[in-house]
């Protein structure tokens, strides 16, 4: 079934589950294309075909959302370039989902201070519609608000989302804690879905196992009320069991030493399919997911969806493809019992599991 | 200085240091473009725009040398593909060297099995001569012969590398304990330079901190014999303490969860730092390097070489970039002594620091 | 103050601490007197200079109670022996008591399976009084009831225990997550103290961190309500931060491989240290806890108690007696801060830093 | 067999393995009667019960030697009752020694730097002739030289104790990298061989593995020159594969942060069987080793001993015990290889497996 032949909502309607993208900004990082720090991105013009190939591996890997690399937040930093960069983001994330038959996604993120000054409902409202404009222009399948770390303020943007018409979903950068006003997991959930928003999920701030527990909270919340609306994970590529309330931007390795704590592919299996089976249906992920990340959600529900993604040609699943290895011990290694279990050493014996965390908790 | 205004000798005869590129195959894995079992390139030309982007990432990070990404070991495979693949693998390298002026290499690999099982001397280097008609036909500014596990037959290679006039390399897929044969590593690198091997050096199978143990031993062996030639190291963008001397593919992790070992960027200033304090003048990486992890060689010597790589535009030295940062906990990350103390945490409580191999030792 | 001149409720109420003792069991299967399985302490009868030696080191490190080694729960095992046990098991504790001028407890446990198994009410309190004779016929200072996992059957000691006169004490066995019959924790403090025990607390089973967040929770409830008893922590001697529901015996460690998790002395300090400053005025060790373990409580708690221990005649505060060792980096360690801030390594690169319990969760 | 009945050679030289003790100084200090910093003896006078205790424990555990706890080193801290202490050792090591029937044992030091400062060969032997007088007025069965850094000074001592007709063993404090002054292990073993000496091995400083591997170095070469002599090691209790050349002092957990690192019963049988089979016939434990380490050297090798130790009338082996435990998960640990492959985990989430030495390297 081609998703594009009907409305976000529609397919997700119909029982589908939709498979997001991953991590635009770190990968582009490390690719050399975006600045750790600003995390801005101006890419979209001065190395277009950068940021196109990344969403080219997205699709591949069986994204079945492609969501534009605009800016986060109300960024001043570039100011006067932001509509061009905006604007070449869309064509660029336009583009690649047309090639591929999915859909494209625009997105806008909570106030930078705004809200959390205190400038009211209708100042910070005035800005959630300036920045989805762009969007409404571009002719999105998808509105997304994201990394909302206020359920007040995201309450205001859900009424602006509404408004247009448009498929959107309300993703909240909070943990089992609760929100940063402390209104728990549960209570914000109920109060966005009581909102009208089509889709209530989570993203950033912590790995898929928190972010799992997260839903699990929103799930039984909405349960509780007869709620029914459409679930959404969208977590970090790391392991940040140690993460405060603040999320993973409290952890020391942020953001120049998380590598040891990527997740692999089997990780991702792993989630997936907890993700699924709590009903999730919009199951992708946040900074550190790369394309083989995503790829592995993909084969993960291959037999849900109906379909292997294209990037499976170049995969073997549960590493099947090492059975004719030269090396005997590696060709041992061919199965799904082995990776499924394998606990992966770290290689790195001055480190501990974790880290105190330094920021506010 | 332009590198490319003359050979690759003579630029290291000047005293120069050449940055070499990272992994393809590992890299292209994860983007969805290699399949992990085989390993073979053939999306040179099924692929080529995803090929050339990361040779572009490499360029980009401050490569001196872009490799063709051609088949590796005498690789039966898909072998009637194979001259149209090499071929699309010189001209994405050759291609992307041109764009920025650096130098374009060639490379062959060990015999898969032919040495090993006593084809004799002649029959191997016809071999080895086959494999380089493709880099001769090319132009190309280098001849790497690399993987090789057996003194005698990196002997064979230099003899045949020595007859074309073209600059070239041998490095030895070896650690410590010496080579598949139980030569030592001092002796293997005396009898390469006794072949009149331009440049010598380990690649692939260990990690910087073994490597550099295998290449001081090179060094000293070299030294004691007032022997004299350039030192090239090429290490796996992983941390294998634990490995077995048959290098990383004995660790469990192998090829598929060895994301906990991966190098910081930290880790690579140090490992770029030692190289060049040894004395080697071709530092680049193996399995495992992304372009991030040759921008932070290129980065380290930056005061050697005289400039940052184009990719330093994307990346404040040290951190500093975080000093603008909203949050501030991370602010309070951007100094170089908070990256280069910082041991990183792995978020893996059920980890173990090292693995048992499973490969033979 | 000598505590032995009052009660030891008199003594508490006046705001005194009390520092409890060790763990016989664990302490005797290392020097080779208990059998690890059975753990019965006929060692009483057959090797009383090691039973006595170990309490007179319990006395000597500062414990304020030597608790008789006698059987605990309603152990059949070697009946026809039980009460010449008990009766050395008292004469041992008793004798080295006096030696120091400190306080004797006889103990007793929850039934081993009457009342899980619903003997009910009468048969379950007769089966208390046959236990506690031994203990009044010796004339005990204390009685504690331990081990205790649910909270009815606890109510049921406790009205046996207030028949007595005698001062008396009621650990549970139980974490954060509530009694075995799922009572929250904070009730069941309630639930006793309206009973009306005179010390309420939890022993064995967690380390302290865990116990602490335990206690944490019984003070909130007691406060909650305006009741107001005493309250004693006696946790195991070992980091559990995995432990399942059922305690440290769902650790795979148990009872063999428990060594990398032994408390340290300076994590007994801040044990010590942090249960004083929530309120808890009994504190000792259970499983584990050896007598340099109990010195550490008696010298964190030195100034509160107005003294240091005998054993600390043979301690300086916090390493101070490195500062002659003849090695220089050694006398560096001479110093609280180093102590304090030292995250000790576990020596162990194939370790985990958990486990996956393999008790019921 | 008796060995009582013959002298300690002729008991080795009949094929016979013999159980060393472990660690007086660092178990008393647990146990609250030694002072950390100086380590001296002074309890064999203060509190002989205590002393007498463990030398129990460790003959009940199957030590075939009690090593009388004298003051190491010449040392000066106390030293006018330096007399009257190691009297009162001698009276505690041989009254439990005859107990049992097994051999008594008096040890000396290297000089605390007499040797270092070059205080020359009559002056140094001079000392050791003062400092053995106590043992031969006391019939001592065995006289152990240890903790000798330089191989010289090794030599010197190795001539006082072959002067004394009396059997003897010499213990080098040194690991696989050589003596303090360079002399490589096989050298050193060769020239105290060539001296005479009956026993030659190491103690202290390194962990067994560590340990072993010096001393297959030692018997390498000893085989090499057709020297035969008996061998002998007594490693610390703690794992210390971190351990610079100066051994585990240069730790940064020494002497207060040690637990982690603390050896299973289970790591002691595998370092006893290693030993064994190694030809090691003199087979005991320095600092750590506690009486249950002894105990499951004296079980590993109770075929070829012929006999357990009384201690094992409290300990099942390899678990068994566990076969009745209420708990059924714990009951499932009751054998062999549950023990044998179980790699505890260290309950410590923010320690890393190794240190980085701060002694000097």
């Amino acid at each position: 079934m081609d998703p594009k032949k009907m409305s976000v909502l529609d397919y997700l309607n119909q029982g589908n589950v939709l498979v997001g993208d991953g991590g635009m900004t770190y990968c582009l990082e490390k690719r050399g294309y975006v600045k750790a720090g600003p995390w801005t991105p101006e890419c979209t013009v001065e190395d277009p075909d950068a940021v196109r190939q990344l969403h080219r591996e997205f699709l591949r890997a069986g994204a079945d959302v492609i969501q534009a690399f605009s800016f986060s937040m109300d960024d001043k930093t570039i100011d006067d370039q932001n509509e061009e960069i905006n604007q070449a983001a869309c064509d660029l994330a336009k583009g690649v989902a047309q090639e591929g038959g999915v859909y494209c996604a625009g997105s806008i993120c909570q106030t930078a201070s705004l809200y959390a000054e205190g400038a009211g409902k209708e100042c910070v409202q005035k800005r959630f519609e300036e920045q989805i404009q762009i969007f409404l222009r571009n002719d999105m399948d998808l509105l997304i608000a994201e990394f909302f770390e206020y359920t007040e303020e995201a309450e205001w943007v859900v009424e602006i989302l509404k408004s247009t018409g448009i498929p959107s979903a309300i993703t909240m950068a909070i943990g089992p804690f609760g929100d940063s006003h402390n209104v728990p997991v549960g209570e914000c959930a109920v109060r966005l879905a009581r909102k009208g928003a089509d889709i209530i999920g989570v993203n950033c701030k912590f790995d898929p196992t928190t972010s799992l527990r997260t839903l699990v909270m929103m799930r039984e919340a909405l349960d509780r009320e007869g709620l029914n609306c459409h679930l959404m994970i969208q977590p970090v590529g790391y392991h940040t069991p140690d993460a405060a309330r603040t999320g993973f931007s409290s952890l020391p390795e942020l953001p120049f030493a998380l590598e040891p704590r990527t997740l692999t592919r089997w990780d991702v299996h792993k989630y997936a399919r907890q993700a699924y089976d709590l009903g999730v249906r919009y199951i992708g992920g946040c900074c550190g997911f790369e394309p083989y990340h995503i790829r592995a959600i993909a084969e993960e529900l291959s037999s849900e969806r109906g379909f292997l993604p294209e990037a499976s040609k170049k995969h073997a699943l549960w590493g099947e493809a090492l059975k004719n290895y030269p090396k005997e011990w590696v060709r041992n290694r061919a199965n799904r019992a082995y990776w499924e279990n394998l606990e992966p050493a770290t290689g790195r014996p001055y480190s501990s599991a974790v880290s105190r965390s330094d920021g506010p908790d």
